[in-house]
């Protein structure tokens, strides 16, 4: 079982392995050649991945058979384990508990050869609308007080498997970084009595300068303070706290402009690798007022240094509004794969 | 002039470089290969990076020639610039100020071909108490509230130079991963009137299940929520907040237990690139009886990718336990070069 360990300092949780655990030969090695035949997530090789846990599929078609137009299964090397309580417990100063959670993988399309910028928009509909399903289903768990759904795109990235997949983890703990939103934005929220995420929509919208793309539901901007360039995120302009309410006519729009944003990026900066991390409502705790949920893209351009890592002080060549400049003006036509 | 800016929700300062911004084509090619004759960091060369601001030399030898073990110079790329105030302003919600700062680099030895971990302990002294006495030198400036001291070893953890060297970087704001350690050690000061670092070591020592190495003054543990395999902190056992102030005899036994740890990682793990970064007390403020300095180094061995960026929580695959068991097993002998 993994171990949720937290840092007494800080407070961060971190997740252990304690038993299929890296030694140092297994990190001395390059990492080996991508295998340029077999890929389990290819319809036709349902078999080669654990159970199929939900799918969108065709009339007929059968669980863990070829059919289908995206496909969710357990991650085969899961960072947290479904079975068991938590069972915290201190080791002196220390704290810990079980890895319990649950990890799954959503195979965003049949096709290996596909990307989910390049898929017609009503599959990607379909991408975000099962991120939904199983958001609402996972949060019956009481264990459960997070869940992060994320993209790793690229080797580069993190990605392990070439065909386009997104992660998802629920976790018994809320992450550092969305404590961090919900205090800042709590904060705000006593001092203002407004919401700090519509207020950046407003001031966004209004001097126009870091705005990368908009419509009717949703404003895509490079953040004022981006820690990476061509960092971009997505808001729904009007304020909602959690992802999985989001209406199916809302989720379209979602799919368009996550499309266009992916498009811009692509043909900007050549197809980076990059990341996406969903930041939406904990699953406990009353934070309606003052959580915005919203999507995080990070192209992956430079590497991140000791600076960085030790400061959480980070230098970012690209300033967002050339970087939103550049994103603007690069046309994309609507029926564009 | 670079700016700072805060993000709003969770107050993290960012350096955003808006003169010599990257434009997408900077991103789009492979770094270039290393050249693989000139270095402007080797004796001989000393015209080829700004003028020296402190050096240890040879007597009789000239400022910005060579006859030096240790040099210091500003770095030709800077993140912060030296002149100027901060006009802190906003900018509707968002905060900023001037990128005001200084950004040295710490030439660890004149021969191209040596690692840190591979000189002699009298040079590794010689370092150390170069540090000391850039911190020393800028802290008189009022305008700094942080210096943080750190190397990038290896292309893959973000050295663009080749010859081995530390950087120092003094800002006008404490890092947000600083005031987080502050806080907390405040926190368990209030509740236990102790400070955090001191119980650590003391119950490292006790447990000793990992400590790496210790000697008469300092003790290098894998931490308990270690975010990366191998991650090792080197801590003076006593009670200490300033780096700066370690006196002569210690800051040998500091150089001699860095060496030892350096020398276990890279037999371990195959010369790893990798980053340290040390933490300090900040320049101004009262925090001087929880805040406890320290060196953490994190050999880069795996990806980090969006789950961890995102969340700010992280998956070690390797228990601190069995990285601390191989580390400790590998034999240093004293003269070891």
């Amino acid at each position: 079982m993994p171990e949720l360990r937290k840092d007494p300092i800080i407070g961060r949780w971190v997740i252990i392995s304690t038993e299929r655990g890296k030694r140092p030969t297994d990190f001395t090695s390059v990492p080996p050649a991508k295998s340029g035949g077999f890929c389990p997530f290819c319809a036709g090789n349902e078999s080669k991945t654990p159970p199929e846990v939900y799918a969108l599929r065709e009339p007929g078609s059968s669980k863990d058979g070829p059919g289908w137009t995206v496909r969710v299964v357990s991650n085969k090397f899961p960072a947290l384990q479904i079975e068991g309580d938590l069972h915290r417990q201190g080791e002196g100063i220390y704290d810990k508990m079980n890895g319990v959670g649950a990890h799954e993988v959503i195979i965003e399309t049949p096709d290996h050869d596909m990307t989910l910028g390049n898929l017609d928009e009503d599959r990607i509909v379909d991408v975000l609308m099962c991120w939904q399903q199983r958001i609402i289903d996972l949060k019956k768990d009481a264990r459960f007080k997070y869940i992060v759904v994320f993209k790793n795109h690229g080797e580069a990235a993190g990605a392990s498997l070439e065909h386009t997949h997104t992660q998802l983890v629920a976790m018994p703990i809320i992450p550092k970084r969305v404590v961090e939103e919900i205090e800042g934005g709590r904060k705000y929220y006593e001092f203002k009595e407004r919401c700090i995420y519509c207020d950046i929509v407003s001031q966004e919208i209004s001097e126009d300068m870091r705005v990368v793309s908009a419509n009717q539901t949703f404003l895509a901007i490079e953040p004022f303070a981006a820690r990476f360039p061509f960092e971009t995120w997505i808001l729904p302009k009007a304020h909602m706290s959690a992802y999985e309410e989001l209406e199916p006519n809302s989720v379209r729009r979602f799919a368009r402009i996550l499309k266009e944003v992916l498009i811009k990026i692509n043909t900007a900066l050549n197809s980076p690798p990059y990341n996406f991390i969903l930041h939406t409502l904990p699953l406990q705790g009353d934070n309606r007022s003052w959580y915005h949920w919203h999507l995080e893209i990070m192209p992956k351009l430079t590497k991140v240094a000791g600076f960085e890592w030790g400061s959480g002080f980070y230098i970012n060549p690209t300033a967002p509004e050339e970087a939103a400049r550049y994103l603007r003006e690069i046309p994309v036509t609507s029926n564009r794969k």
